[in-house]
């Protein structure tokens, strides 16, 4: 109805009359409000190490990290989100860098936040006192409204990813922010997190009451790096080859209520199956290259590069190298699921959905 | 920092090559990304039965319902909410107006909707082939993806109160719609569902394996209004004098994974105490007459009209009639618990915060 | 192995030294320990109300109620269970009998208790001051540890069936029990529960922060008999005909964490499939008459008869009669699934493993 | 009430014509049925390795391993528990003593049981196809109905601990059990379930449909010991010291649906303070010497034995060497947990309840 409706002169005041309400008539925009699928605003794409690297570098000698800016960042910014500060529709990526003796000051805030090392050690995040030491491939754990600072006892700058579901909780109009009183936190611990749950199968009686420790903290890259070789031929899946989630030991849910974080690699020769899900995901290019499409359109990829997988995208990856790829990323399934929301679809070989331009 | 950063040449020259890169600093926007409080562009509002009603009836006789258009609904739009097609930042309240013999026809979508008659009897809502007729004071749910169409068997229009969360799964991006394969679905019971699941605490047998009937549909007036009025003073609260909420008896959680409905009669002489919460509502006026004051803004309100609290507004109500008031509400409390992201704060009295117009 | 051991004069002496420090050889008793499918002790029993009327009369004239004996129960005990003070392995069925102005007096304890009123009216149950009025077929819960007395203001005696999970309890040694100081409890509601519960889907608001009322803790015959009318034809299940599970409306489980109730209404000339669980149940005969085969042997039984069915027993009931029948069950099913252990099987037409005596 | 009502004939009367309908009265029976807190039948018990070990081996030279005993096995038994084959009332805890190329045939059953390694290494269990080889320490799980066997590829006799919920499911008559087709099981794999969830936080994608591998099945010593070991002084707890739960990852609960199981690290002079708790417990030294105190009795232990604290006994652990001892036990936590049945009582200083015999 109401496409080929005529617009009579009755019909155009009611429409007036209705809109001077501030009220709208379904009919007119159920097809842009109800389609038949989602067609993310966001576009697939791929931001280059070569290209952040020597930002953050110009960042580092010109803009000083104080209170108000908070923290050096470089955020990758979608360019069909026009403005909105986001890097998938929920996702913020971003990059960090740090130098030895700066403080980026604590504060908290209700959106959830993620860091990936790039680079660099004897970096720490303190987080609700518990100061964690940060090597490259560790995965590091600021959850909602927990006090985080970021300090740097090393010698060489330290560059890291942030993930924040920031643009969500933008959107849900739920974002709280204090700073803290003073720079940084007086550390409770060193590495306790770690220290106390750093085997996810076995829990600490004294973490029954862990008001000032909020569980695992730091995925330690030396142990994952462990488990992802531990895994073989016979553990790979068509989508994602030889993947693992990242999860709280405590729940075995996402290591956030709003963010997923998983780990994978591809090996030598592998060029995974196209799927598509309702989620978004943001990836770091760990190790390796190769390339993935998203959409049909073809990303190439090497070590340190970030790419960006919008909702309801197909996307398959392949490493065309002789060494393995690993790729970490931040996706944000856990949103969807809560609600019932989320779905996937697999390419059928053959079915020519997936056109890409190889 | 940054706020007082002197832009220097090479400082405005790297954040052209940022920008040239699709990055952006996040120091410069970190006070807009991260404000210490949430503050809605959604504001407090009321719509009037009395505007809305004759627009309804011209809509009647001028738009006809079909395929495409789907419905006759008419959605209050948020004045604050430039062109977003929400009443708060997540909830879509609508009227929608049906004519005896009318055919809204069958389709389904993954946004959730209730629905809450406010006038008119002999219509219904088939939900998945479950034949819901629909009377004053009916609560009746098409959750996620079930199919759902409405037809009318009486002899007055019919109009009640659509409520989705249709802004909320937008931003998500996660709409999917589809059209049923004709205007009508094949009835498999009559209001099987209130037989079935009307009294909460007894779930039958039969509904083990409930493909078909997903639990109960119709929370019929005619009970909610008996409790209502059972229950009396020792069961007020503070905030919302003397209310009940809409449960699913399956799982003790609210109606729809996003929505939560509630039902309230405040009494004669009553004014709540002011309350803010992480979350919206949309409310409406069932029966009575009175005021509410929403972030220092007062509204009078009656019988019919619809009202919004956006998130984290204070609002607090007054009957000052001498009989009962009576508002329905929808709310989106369920999203942010979900995610750990609620919250409330209550006006300590005499502390100022509330000013109204009074 | 072991079976055909030869005992040799070495084995026995084995067995000796064995028996002296306290251990015992496992593969003497395997077959004992670990059967092939589980033979309760308990028998298929029934206990008429011809029977149990009478000496409850005698009991009231002869046996005052006092603080130590507590309460004038008679208890329906297994003829399979030497001494074990149960109905079935678990479940701890009994008849209360209370005459007008008669005290029972306040106490607590950790087993779980269900009252189903057989007979009168204007006994009450006091449950953590709420005093619950109880009538003929309601259904009244005294949770785990909450205080509970009963008075009568009626002008008949009453009579009703206790169920409560005391063997269970005690073979897990987790009994406590607690006299109130004092015989009645003061009231702090009268019907408060029903008042605030007897919707299950409609919860207050003021029951956020239940620590005097913990839920729904009379489920009125009132509304389980319309319940169970409405109920027709489509609704029957192959088992049980016409049934309904009364559960916890905050939480779709159980009406307690170890005992679910049952009410059905098996229709005149209905005759139900054989099946058996991993559960035992009693069941009280509310109303009509029929026959139930259990394991093979039948029991014809009327109005306010009881009958047990062991675990993993076959059963099946039928109404003869021209009138509905109508049977109230405890059930100890949620032990099972809480662990994992539930299991049920269905009689297969015609392979004879049900051999009834009809 | 009851206790002391004068027995008149009429009264002795109703109680034989009670008798005779299989009823009995509550009042007479109030007090044994409910004691003002437990007092478990089982007693504190411990056994040691000089006693258990040499009949080891004398089993080993006189028993061999046949289907229909299944397994060379040697229960603890309590001396409280007059028969009922159980080490406390609800913990079935042994010693599995298997010497190099004996097969224990394969079964399954719907008892739960893990099995902890005491001496000897190159033995394995296959667990529904996965055949996980066992050291010194190492925790193994077959958890409910998983089909599991036992062999030996090494050069000693190796000697386990077995701890199962057998005489709970015994006394729920929830005993199910099925001999394999064939003494060993077809390996579908290797150390699989180590490979692919030995780091609880990292769940591999393959394990999204788990059918074959139910899990972590092998809580490896090696992690176990270092995880104990970087535990430190902050991370003490009063009544256990030094304690690790080991967990499901994938849940965060116990690892079996009625068996928890925590290793402990009792340092050099540290003597726990005494607690009670509604569960029982079965400890085995792993490590080292010391003594307990176990409702007033002193047992002193060292490497290699095993000892046992029935439900609601006040227990206490002392270290009185100059190394660590280190404690595994099995306890049934999660069946009182499950319920709502679970306390603990902790000894004030100096209040005396808990009177030694040191």
């Amino acid at each position: 109805m109401a496409v080929e409706l005529e617009l009579t002169e009755e019909l155009r005041k009611l429409y007036a009359d209705v809109d001077a309400k501030h009220m709208a008539p379904l009919w007119n925009v159920t097809a842009q409000l109800l389609p038949r699928e989602p067609a993310s605003k966001a576009i697939p794409w791929l931001w280059r190490r070569d290209d952040y690297w020597p930002l953050c570098q110009r960042a580092g000698e010109l803009v000083p990290i104080e209170r108000g800016g908070e923290r050096r960042v470089l955020a990758f910014i979608n360019p069909g989100l026009e403005g909105k500060y986001a890097t998938t529709h929920t996702i913020w990526a971003a990059v960090q860098y740090l130098q030895p003796g700066e403080i980026a000051p604590a504060h908290r805030h209700t959106p959830n936040a993620i860091r990936f090392i790039i680079e660099g050690s004897r970096a720490f995040t303190t987080v609700n006192g518990d100061k964690c030491f940060m090597e490259r491939g560790d995965l590091v754990l600021t959850p909602a409204w927990t006090w985080h600072d970021h300090g740097h006892e090393g010698s060489e700058p330290m560059i890291w990813m942030d993930g924040l579901d920031l643009p969500l909780v933008g959107d849900l109009e739920g974002v709280f922010f204090e700073p803290f009183k003073g720079d940084r936190q007086p550390p409770l611990g060193i590495n306790a997190s770690e220290r106390r749950h750093g085997l996810g199968q076995l829990r600490p009686a004294i973490s029954a009451a862990p008001e000032a420790y909020p569980g695992l903290l730091n995925y330690k890259w030396s142990q994952t790096a462990t488990r992802l070789q531990t895994l073989g031929d016979e553990d790979a899946t068509p989508y994602d080859d030889i993947a693992l989630e990242y999860v709280n030991p405590h729940t075995g849910g996402p290591v956030l209520p709003t963010l997923a974080c998983w780990i994978q690699r591809i090996r030598p020769g592998i060029h995974t199956r196209a799927r598509r899900q309702v989620a978004s995901k943001v990836y770091h290019v760990f190790e390796g290259e190769g390339w993935s499409v998203i959409n049909g359109r073809r990303f190439n990829w090497k070590q340190g590069d970030f790419f960006c997988v919008p909702t309801w995208s197909w996307h398959e990856h392949a490493n065309t190298s002789s060494h393995d790829a690993v790729l970490f990323s931040v996706q944000d399934t856990p949103v969807f699921q809560a609600f019932g929301l989320y779905r996937e679809e697999a390419l059928q070989s053959g079915d020519g959905r997936q056109i890409t331009a190889r």
